[in-house]
């Protein structure tokens, strides 16, 4: 897909590698500042809306939008101020958390398989089948040594959605270790906001270098001309937002979707209708 | 649960019997006029949004609408302009068309358990497992005889999920003939939502009677203490937006939701964001 913006968050690969590091998560590349960037996104989330009506209505193609990102990135503010721009009956998002024993006795896809969107459907998973390889190569866990094998079976799973209609917007929130703090600290402030505070995150914080690691390997090795990797910088919410509104139109838009227009005897229906009950 | 409009709005039983065609569509109970309906919609699905997000926080408890109503009664109305006001990573709305056939090779429920919305979850039935009894009574086919085992195994499925945390909103969107029509007309006319219509729906269309004693027959059986029906007139949109959005958050707001407190060493956990990383 050709588009200005998409062309410049796209995960580049220089010499067969990526370093998340070199990109800096407070740029606002491709739009002119917050107020711009907010009335833009009421435009957006409109235009996003007509265009999912018709991706519903068309009912054979569908889009997934795959949400990455450390804690307090923003996976779910993006799920509340762009995602619910849609008709939530053609909406479905899966949040993918910790395994459960169920999950953990099947193949690492398995539960992934199951929320895949039907045709017509915006997806969206929130944490994805990619938590598979980026934790096991960030900690070094029991799984380490399936990564290369998993990585192998996600661009196979990824190329079989594909080839089935599915398009694949894949973002990575990419915020700083300073700006993870400041919201970790807000989380714990607000009386409203301590229930997301989980002891575990701070472990996670430990091993930022790591994760760090892992996303530029995982994103070098899963960045595909079909199914590219985006990276947003998310220090600033309103950016965020902004960005992944614009790709989800873009997307959308190349998708060239109009409204099917069934083949109907038009006056005989009329007719039928405007005959007395 | 008291509430003014559900008071009025809840199918009350004369006799032991309810006859849909006593109540008038087109009544607006409650509300004066359509620009304060759309005034209080606004703070009602901002009231939505938050009394959602504390469901969602405590994870404990759920909230099931179901959508019950002829064609272009509206319900998909109510999902774009009332559940669209909540949170979708909390949200399942589950569309119940023809089953499939391996739907039908199940009981009835088996889809229905499917969709019972998960803990902290808003879930939506958009038609429902009522479907399986008022076709069958409208239409007469050959499940007209398992009506009242079905009816009987439906008191028993809601009853199991209150008993574990489940409220269920049942709204029956009441539409007159004359505004079907016009909406029907509607959908033919405009080339964005020709695709919506179904020459089927004129065969229901024209059972439009039998559809009425079915529902009187089925709400009479099927109004419990602990999971009424509501009748709501929907010949005005706004009206329905309205009443729907005021029921699901006199629902939530009894349920006294709060924001988990969880026990946080704050001291140190402030302490260990702040250090240097």
């Amino acid at each position: 897909m050709t588009d200005a913006l998409a062309d410049r968050l796209r995960a580049e690969l220089v010499d067969d590698s990526f370093t998340l590091s070199a990109l800096d998560p407070s740029a606002t590349p491709g739009v002119d500042g917050k107020k711009a960037a907010k009335e833009e996104l009421d435009e957006l989330r409109e235009e996003l809306f007509d265009l999912h009506e018709k991706l519903f209505a068309e009912n054979d193609r569908a889009l997934l939008l795959v949400l990455q990102g450390t804690d307090a990135s923003g996976k779910n503010g993006t799920i509340k101020h762009v995602v619910r721009a849609v008709n939530p009956a053609g909406l479905n998002v899966a949040s993918f958390d910790e395994p459960t024993e169920e999950e953990l006795e099947h193949d690492f896809l398995w539960r992934i398989r199951k929320e895949v969107p039907p045709p017509g459907f915006l997806g969206v998973f929130n944490r994805s089948h990619y938590e598979d390889v980026l934790v096991p190569l960030a900690e070094e866990n029991e799984h380490f040594d399936d990564v290369d094998r998993r990585i192998k079976e996600i661009l196979s799973f990824e190329q079989e959605l594909i080839d089935s209609g599915v398009t694949i917007v894949k973002c990575l929130l990419h915020i700083s270790y300073d700006e993870q703090r400041s919201r970790f600290l807000r989380r714990l402030r607000r009386a409203d906001k301590r229930w997301k505070f989980n002891e575990q995150d701070l472990e996670t914080r430990r091993k930022w270098d790591e994760y760090r690691r892992a996303y530029g390997d995982v994103i070098a090795r899963t960045s595909t001309e079909e199914a590219p990797w985006y990276v947003i910088p998310s220090d600033h919410k309103w950016y965020r937002n902004w960005a992944i509104a614009r790709l989800l139109t873009a997307h959308l838009r190349t998708m060239g979707l109009e409204y099917p227009q069934p083949e109907l005897d038009l006056e005989r229906l009329r007719g039928s209708l405007e005959a007395p009950g």
